[in-house]
């Protein structure tokens, strides 16, 4: 049971209202490893720049995680800044340096190439598509994309959708990918273009686990606490991708427990700046947040109706 | 079991992006009554034009809703026209009329001075402190606002809520009456304030009940065809208050069951223009939908965590 990630590792500057972090170690594959490894062994392919900190990648070898295929490069690692609004409703992003990113060829090592999940963080998809033409064929593949490549980047977008089983998207991209502007309708408009499974991020609002059979609501966390949610994405899609791995079926019940392992994740991430908080989780904090969230949720009873 | 609602009965014009209403029905307590009356007798205090529609009073006389307490003034009856984004993410006021609603003095027959439930809809909050100064003490006393009175008439608002058991609200408005930018901490200093619980009201993503105890989240159905988001929360508030006045008891939950028949409503309201879709609600398609939630909403599993 093993997962497999390809994403990026970069070093951000975040401002919200009440703090700044500088040079935060980040990433989609930062994120999304150290949430992944929670419940399974995870190893990364991705690239850092000559001035990555060794510091950093002793923090992910102590998780267990596989650097082997993290390639360094000459030049500056992958860059990115961003402000959030007062009540984290919009980010606005101040500069992105994607440096060495830029000639990013992904290579997976011989002994990263039969992964249980394949997850394809959000990059180019003809970088997906690589990855996904050196694996043997996972139990799961999942995938993650943005507005940028389903806008600029279609057809290369329609292959990788139609190789792979689960497409993670929130509101926006689903109604950009459909051209439909219902939730619900959108989703189903997708299951058409590949995926069997869609699972629509929807931030504090929870998730959405839609297939064939219907849509499951999976809510987040009511968090009274927040500080900052860079990365709340995709330490939600390590979860669900480790927890998948380390599950042995793979029905609705288990990819609504997998949106459950994901949702507490991010609950853990976006309450520290970069991996801080995440990379402190027990599997007891886990398992206290999971009461929480059980007691937070209604069974929508209506009694006599 | 009784519920008196005060607010507005007006005439609306909607654009959405794919249809147009002109005079259409609307006003607070227009949507509150047509949701509440499926569950319990419901008076209406209100003020109306000349020009209203007999035709539209019968319609809600035709629900058994009691209508000595809507004055009819000479001049026209408040009007109301807005906008829709594509996807209902926002709203544009194109106009507000007042009208005979700037002469508004509510007086509460005798009849109806003895309400299990009293809700205060968004109007002037001296508006609201008369009408609870000609009531009996109810069970109940539920208030809804906006952000015009937070702002502007500070002093009346903190004085009703001083004297309600329950406040409806939304995100901004919690964050705005509160000071605070975390939805659940805001809401703990608004019960400070007086209501011994608060009902978030969250759209499609559904509402939260906070009290004392804690949060509770109830998700809002996974609608895959939506008209017409106007009257959505008055709708919730009239599904909301009918139920309790009907049950007997007020715990935890039966404030849960309440919100989830809100929910109900204002499902059945966005489906339609007006009260068109709302007012040919019946018992049974409220059990229908509420099965269709019920399947919709995930126990938040994690086996093997």
């Amino acid at each position: 049971m093993s997962v497999l990630v390809i994403g990026s590792m970069a070093y951000d500057s975040v401002e919200t209202a009440e703090a700044k972090a500088e040079r935060a170690l980040g990433g989609s594959a930062t994120y999304f490893s150290v949430a992944s490894s929670l419940f399974a062994r995870t190893n990364i392919v991705a690239v850092v720049g000559e001035d990555f900190d060794p510091g950093d990648l002793q923090r992910l070898k102590a998780r267990d995680i596989g650097l082997e295929g993290v390639q360094q490069l000459d030049g500056r690692t992958f860059r990115w800044g961003g402000r959030y609004s007062r009540y984290f409703e919009t980010r606005e992003t101040l500069f992105t340096e994607l440096n060495v990113f830029d000639r990013f060829d992904p290579e997976v090592p011989e002994s990263d190439r039969t992964p249980d999940v394949l997850f394809l963080a959000n990059i180019h998809p003809s970088l997906q598509l690589k990855v996904l033409d050196q694996v043997e064929r996972p139990r799961i593949v999942a995938l993650d994309t943005m507005n940028f490549w389903i806008a600029g980047e279609r057809a290369d977008l329609d292959k990788v959708l139609r190789r792979v089983d689960l497409l993670m998207i929130n509101d926006e991209e689903a109604f950009q990918l459909s051209g439909i502007g219902n939730l619900r309708k959108a989703a189903e408009r997708i299951l058409d273009m590949g995926p069997r499974a869609l699972v629509v991020k929807r931030g504090e609002h929870g998730a959405w686990l839609v297939d064939h059979d219907g849509v499951t609501l999976v809510p987040a966390v009511p968090l009274g606490h927040v500080v900052d949610p860079t990365g709340a994405g995709d330490s939600f899609a390590g979860g669900f991708s480790g927890y998948l791995a380390s599950a042995s079926s793979l029905d609705r019940r288990t990819l609504t427990s997998a949106i459950v392992a994901g949702t507490l994740c991010a609950s853990f991430c976006v309450q520290g700046f970069s991996v801080d908080r995440l990379e402190r989780v027990s599997r007891d904090d886990l398992r206290e947040r999971h009461t929480m969230l059980q007691a937070s949720v209604s069974d929508v009873a209506c009694d006599g109706l």
